[in-house]
């Protein structure tokens, strides 16, 4: 078993289709079961008070997550999210970038099923978010007829 | 039972407090079990292809309820997001607005559960995502000293 | 759109199926986007104390929307449960039956997503739990060999 | 950081409180962070074709945690399972124990949150379902009077 996509591939890849996110996300470490993933936090991603908002944990753990089926399976027949049950458990650290680890449980045919687990750098012994995540695969085309 | 807050007093909560989010929605309808929340869909809700972003049907689903709570317990002790399950049912419509109809299931004094239902403008029997939600309520302080 | 199968076929498919489980279901009501399955409760869905038990419960929510996709596409393909995220709201009444309704969402090829309601029976205003399942239907065997 | 309540304690407190259910799981493991939980498979815990029944699954990830809980917290106010979400990834083996490996993420004054990880013995690496969980702490009871 190996990578379908490298660490540059996804980055390029993300840069062509998704070039308002790419920005967002650095790839930190790459192997088959998962990756780890970090978000750069600005701004924008910040509720009042300083602390990351929801959506920005769910964008995280969820691009985390195709960037992880995307490096196995690589790019040419795209995944789908078709479910993500997310827990909150703390307030990140305001003004710290974000951690997501990915862990592959099911590469199926059908259905690609993981989890994440999100914290703030430097505290990964106290998650922010945990994340269960299914993606859904288009049925294969039978025979590309010439 | 009565309501704490009408349409008039949360939207002007959301211009108070979340002054970048309170554009993008619009209470279209609200009662004691739940409410109906438009997203007003913009470029920046989309993803390549035109169809509305997972994060910004999280941010409808978690804004709508958010505002449910708010509508029967009022403004002093902010409950905060604890969980988040959402399905994905189907692509959005391009370039229509997405309703969210939330469902008040139990409102205790720890903790709010709910669901939501997510679909584009005009075509309520083919919902694009459901979500449930449950929402931690922060222990009430005990004898307000004087 | 009709039923592929009606409620007396569904309770023998369940006798012949599940000799062990047909005796706790009784199908109260049926139509196309959801049904209402009363469990008959008995000791052995008990816990100390007298409430039903958190696996009874799932498997209340689970056999009643397996036998709603049952219904619609009729026992020749087995569709098989992915998921379920069950939210416990209440303690149920000891000494009531349980009676869960559910509703379809999406009927899709490969998925089928819905939601289920569970009450003590005559307090349907105050559900004891909600839960949302997805079913994967398997792929449909091309072109039946002459 | 220590334990409240060993393997013993925790077996023992299994068969008075809950006799039908203590002889069906075995504590194999038993960490701060986390146990592994046997689930001894019988003829009752079967489905037709003699793969593990997913309510028995659910119950054995609910009472993995539990118990993980209970370790730490000990017997005296006890928890309730206020939410599950749970993959099914897999199949299990037929005629093969369950092992289920729970993880705790945070244990707060009021809510605990962890996952489960549940395999056929001898066979980690792919797992058959995988769980998320929420456990409600009760209030303290303040000062006990005299």
């Amino acid at each position: 078993m190996t990578l379908a996509m490298d660490g540059t591939a996804l980055a390029q890849f993300m840069e062509r289709e998704f070039p308002q996110l790419a920005a967002d996300f650095v790839i930190e470490r790459l192997a088959e079961q998962g990756l780890l993933l970090r978000l750069r936090v600005e701004d924008r991603h910040l509720r009042p008070g300083g602390t990351v908002s929801g959506p920005s944990m769910f964008a995280l753990a969820d691009c985390a997550f195709y960037l992880t089926i995307l490096a196995r399976v690589g790019p040419e027949a795209l995944a789908v999210t078709t479910s993500c049950a997310i827990d909150f458990l703390r307030r990140p650290e305001a003004g710290r970038d974000l951690l997501c680890e990915t862990r592959l449980l099911k590469l199926g045919r059908a259905l690609v099923v993981g989890d994440a687990l999100i914290f703030s750098e430097g505290d990964e012994a106290a998650p922010v978010a945990r994340a269960s995540l299914t993606y859904s695969r288009p049925p294969r085309r039978e025979a590309a007829a010439g």
